[in-house]
């Protein structure tokens, strides 16, 4: 188990090129929020916004359409009950699963749609979804972001048999596409294909709702915009999150996660040379 | 009658254990807001969501979600015609009546699902249609959070006679389920099972819509997440709302409810060990 | 024509008693806002609660209500196609017209529904209706807040003869009721019973959509919290509104109604004792 | 190709007359926004009111109308299914396009009823829409605001000619009414009637959604306060959206399109004499 540095941070937050545009920096699809958990996608679509992706449409539920662009008039929206293919196809990045419920469906379509080369991030709802219905993951370049039950219930490797890398990764191994894994926990822990990190930043201030919903959100910006630096940008997305958490506990008992995206500007501003 | 001072807030806020998670916090579940009060939840759940509650659900009209989510998409929704009794199973603290207008259904279906182990708040309409409709309180561990005209509909001492802290003692001692009674007034006072206190903090600033709204929601912030000592819980989030009003009021004339919330978490943070 | 000074605002805001509540400083209803001019009533409401109205109702057609939330839970809201008569019963001070565009209806309900001891504010559109339908004016304490084309279609004196204080105050007395009037344009002009007052602060950055609206919302909660000295009221009011915006100005090429609001409180604080 | 300085800041920007009201600074009219692009008008809308438009009225679909106040209570709606005549003739400024999606009807409407004497600005989807229909300009005052693509599809010019000033003249003199061409690209190029313009300032924390909203926002509102120096009105507002965001990149890796429309007043005020 390695223990990453902020370094991370220098390496992949790059000065941007001048003469790029908003499709350099990536296409992002959000599919996510029933009309009870619409807050998940709104705090999605805030970490990816705020973390340079340039293009950010949310798939969610009707009703959270104006929610969402009371705070980002910068998303697009789609009704996730349209046919979402031509949606899928057309961005770099898919995140799905933040408040979804219980839409099988559509993480079933999304897994049916989604190709080889493009990225998929699977968090919250839609871990327990395959979990439960055994679904088989499809051949992209899959991000799985668990918190320790999730993880129990989608690789069977018990809370406490979590404390040992070599059960983590064996399971990550024993999924036929490896995908990169984000364990959620104090000191969250990243799996690669070849590699296992650990954060040293984060704390229990970020103990709230909504925090892993920003942190996926973070994932999808960060690796739309590096995308040719994929496991590095995940890492890089994952330090980042808590590290920003760290700032604002300076000051605050509780870090909320709509603070930690509003911060991220000027957190990157920082690392970028 | 004790008076209180800023060492409450010493004791009760604790610094967050490490491997802590946001189940640590406790779940809260807010009923309340009809269509025409739905600013009420809105106002208990900024309160609740800042004070550092893990989980908050708002169980209201459909036509307050949006509303809820462009202030907080870190709470979730329910529509509150629907069936609540799993909702309040699986709280830690249940907080009914802000904004709930003439809704006896779902205070008399809240006493009736609730658990002696859990936390019940009841304020504004819900503390109104108990007087009305002489409910039997339930035997949970019980926060009435009256202002004065409410405690004389609900215990029969008058505002008069509400000076004397035997008269409220003894109204207090004769409900069976003797719950903590925190009396809003100037210098609100707070009685628990077996002693008075009175808050030094607090002024006419604080004299506008919502106020009241803004503190039961920080009582079940505190409650939720201090739970081993309740009644400390309680006092320190009635000397937390009116110590921020003060502060607020060195620059301000009055001091609006959603202020008091965006402050809280740096306010913890001052008092946190 | 006397020119106010800022003593005006020394001698109407009062420091708040100890133990005054919500109700001491007044209970505001505001009647306008279409579908189509929902903003005016936001910014009415947004200027009331912010000079410290003790209780505000905004009374409005639905489809606002979610955005009037998102701005301030502090308001409550009514439909107001509903029967208004019990809220303008219970109110101390009602302010009609911003953005209410043809409703005569509601004008008409509120001119026969207010009693003789209540404010009533006309504002905006509710001027130009009283104009059109020859309306008769109620006798309540009367405001009307016309800018200088509305008060020529209202009593007949063309802009040019407006620049003469004897035509604005004959037109007024001859009115039955002799309200105050509240002429807005470059320095506006206050008609009280016996005297014309002007005030020397205020600029063109005021020149924006909804400055008026937020003039309103600023006289009712003026007149809602400091009722005894009534015309006084209103020139603190209006005085105090363009003197933040010249505050403003200082930084800013304009000042947007909604910045004069979040900045009342700070500035009532400088002038209270 | 002449290189722009601050300059024109300073020249177009006036301090306003004392005696000037809103309807001094212009009626824009902004029409676009489908239910998915809801976001593009409401970013078009702060910039125009942030910029200082007297008043602004946005047609858009009747599902963005909460998010757009929300925002902006400053701003006045009308559903774009309606007969936008009335509201066209009474503008202005009409600017068509952000986030219109597959309104042909209303483009072919607008281009019907616009007057030669009003400033019409097209932008986004509208300007696609006109190439691939085939539409013929109308006889008003005209402004472009494609990116490269859509200047392609527009004009026949591909984007490696688009490097030679020559041939976007000739494409612009082409068309009978030769508009003002605002080129958005890494420092976007102006071409007014005779003469060709650059801008030094911009940088690739531009890169992101809303970004071009915000610019035709700008636009509207410089050319309905500076009406008199049209062209000059247009070189300004590109140069100040850009020079915003230069500003901000001091501190962030990205400017939000929101940020930039925020930071307006503040920045127009110290150009003004």
């Amino acid at each position: 188990m390695k223990t990453l540095t902020e370094d991370i941070l220098y390496r992949v937050i790059k000065k941007r090129a001048k003469d790029s545009h908003k499709g350099t920096y990536g296409r992002v699809l959000i599919i996510g929020g029933t009309a009870q958990f619409g807050g998940a996608v709104i705090m999605n679509a805030l970490a990816a916004v705020n973390s340079g992706a340039g293009l950010v449409t949310v798939a969610t539920d009707p009703s959270n359409f104006t929610a969402l662009h009371s705070h980002l008039p910068e998303a697009m929206v789609v009704d996730f009950n349209e046919d979402l293919t031509e949606y899928i196809k057309k961005s770099d990045v898919v995140l799905i699963g933040s408040g979804l419920g219980d839409r099988i469906d559509l993480v079933q379509h999304t897994f049916y749609a989604i190709l080889p080369r493009q990225i998929l991030i699977v968090d919250g709802s839609a871990l327990t979804l395959v979990a439960e219905h055994k679904l088989k993951w499809p051949k992209s370049r899959l991000v799985l972001t668990p918190h320790q039950m999730e993880w129990q219930r989608l690789s069977g490797v018990t809370i406490n048999e979590q404390a040992f890398e070599a059960f983590n990764m064996l399971a990550q191994q024993r999924m036929n596409v490896e995908p990169i894994l984000v364990l959620k926990q104090h000191h969250t822990q990243i799996y690669t294909n070849d590699c296992a990190f650990e954060i040293p930043v984060g704390g229990p201030y970020q103990a709230t709702g909504g925090m892993g919903d920003t942190l996926a959100g973070m994932i999808a910006g960060f690796t739309a915009q590096f995308m040719l630096s994929f496991s590095e940008a995940i890492l890089a997305a994952v330090y980042a999150h808590s590290a920003i958490a760290d700032e604002l506990a300076e000051t605050r008992y509780i870090t909320l996660p709509t603070e930690i995206s509003a911060s991220i500007p000027e957190f990157m501003h920082r690392y970028s040379r």
